[in-house]
């Protein structure tokens, strides 16, 4: 890439909006914005060639840097979401390689641009390196009103619920890795995951006190609450929302491990006392299951182990 | 590295502080802190190998990586010290190799701990990905009281000052990248820079409305005063702090060179009215020169370009 690194800043930042609460936007030592607090709430998220994405996967999906700008800033309002936070600023690293090319930086920051406009986020600096891997590190901040949603808040005799469906995102990223796409709603769901956010802020607002998204598989985050909160985590099998696409792709006993395991949903969950079961699915979650006295998560009454998603590049 | 993402994020959190507006610290879907107001400012900075640091240099500085994990916070400090802000907040983003030992991290986290804990910045989350480059990236969230000092506002007949010495960073990572270290004073200046917290938050005090800090060279970083203000800058080269250490590697002409040019010192600039100018020096600022109507910026009455440092690895 030859564009020095001022022209390019200058570039990408007349892709990206400011908000009405931006004092300072990109070009100054520091952003200075307003936020009304009383609390913030701050997210911090990656993708990395290799780990996260690979850039060849442009022949497979054309509009990759775009769909991958937009993830960017997707997965971190992922995470204020599930904490009841109304996003607000993001500050962007692009860690770029002599490879890359002009053309995908701005696909990016078109992608991101749009959903920044979209949630009303002004992206109001970040930073921009050489590097030998290409990647792209977006902080999130955002708003917190009342109280935030914890992992740590789940109750024994509460419902458990989650939006959306679950494993379509492993079903994307399985073609991707084979170099085929059979199923491009499957692919677009791996690199433009859902933005739970008017889920999330609904659930803060009915008093809901336990959230969390699912980054890392359905049964490991829910295992991550069972945890935090020192609880058991019971879910029916059939209640866990799977697609058809993603069991035409699998058939059906994989599309459950996939749900259960295969991670990068960014649907949320949640827990919530019974009397609130019926306007959560009003905002859009369905119950799956039950939080009781004890540890551990159980599927059909089956003790399942915390399996983990750690992406798709296992070398380390 | 084998240990895994969880473990290892365990470990690192227990070497970095919270701090009393800590809410939700590392652990949970995004942090959650207090933030009083009713501005807040914002700075990301990344450092990566090969184009900040090369993890060789370990056999010439074996506490490499505990300084780079101070500089990691330190460079983003220095940008919020020139805006006038209290740091409060960081998020670090590992991009960790599958040769990155974890002996480095640790010594990285201990670096950056220390300096947190002195500043009272809480490390509050992060991300920990999978990497073939090996890089950090922070970003720092503090607190403005009054108004943030900005580049765009020196005025015709203000003076400039500056604190510390320039081109000893440079001087330190020319012996760097010759692998020979005769001076280890100058390697220690680039990779331990100085917080210039207390003289940024003093001028703030003073009610200096113009500040920067010097990344990418004094020349460079006067010039981006003078762009964004509409105003020239004139400074005596008799006048711009150099170390002696500095002039005994280089010589003197070289060594104003280094002052000029080179980057990387992490020192403030301010412009204020000359009534303040005694109160600056004060504060550990020395005058340096004057601001003028017109554009560009002049060494004894000479202008010249605005070079930039584009650190040292320049293949892009």
């Amino acid at each position: 890439m030859r564009t020095g690194e001022f022209e390019l800043i200058r570039a990408l930042s007349e892709l990206t909006p400011v908000n009405g609460e931006t004092v300072v936007g990109i070009g100054d030592d520091a952003a200075v914005v307003k936020l009304r607090g009383p609390k913030a709430a701050i997210s911090t998220d990656a993708l990395v060639e290799g780990s996260h994405f690979k850039s060849e996967w442009r022949e497979l999906v054309p509009e990759l840097f775009e769909l991958l700008g937009r993830k960017l800033l997707a997965v971190s309002v992922s995470d204020l979401a599930s904490t009841g936070a109304v996003p607000k600023f993001a500050t962007v690293t692009l860690g770029v390689t002599p490879e890359t090319e002009e053309g995908e930086l701005l696909a990016l920051y078109k992608g991101l641009g749009e959903l920044a406009r979209t949630l009303n986020v002004a992206v109001v600096g970040g930073d921009t390196v050489k590097s030998s891997t290409l990647f792209f590190d977006l902080t999130l901040i955002g708003e917190v009103k009342g109280e935030p949603l914890l992992r740590s808040r789940a109750e024994p005799g509460e419902v458990v619920a989650v939006t959306g469906s679950f494993g379509d995102s492993y079903g994307g990223l399985v073609q991707l890795l084979k170099g085929e796409v059979v199923n491009r709603r499957l692919v677009e769901r791996f690199l433009n995951p859902p933005v739970r956010l008017r889920e999330g802020l609904k659930a803060a607002g009915l008093g809901v006190k336990c959230g969390t998204d699912v980054s890392d598989g359905l049964a490991f985050n829910l295992y991550t609450v069972a945890e935090s909160s020192r609880v058991a985590v019971e879910v029916e099998s059939s209640k866990i929302p799977v697609s058809d696409d993603l069991v035409n792709l699998l058939g059906r006993q994989k599309a459950l491990e996939a749900a259960l395991f295969g991670g990068e949903d960014y649907e949320l969950i949640v827990t919530a006392p019974e009397k609130l079961a019926e306007e959560l699915e009003k905002a859009g979650f369905k119950v799956i299951g039950r939080v009781r006295e004890g540890s551990g998560v159980f599927v059909d009454g089956k003790r399942i182990e915390p399996k983990g998603y750690d992406h798709f590049c296992r070398e380390g």
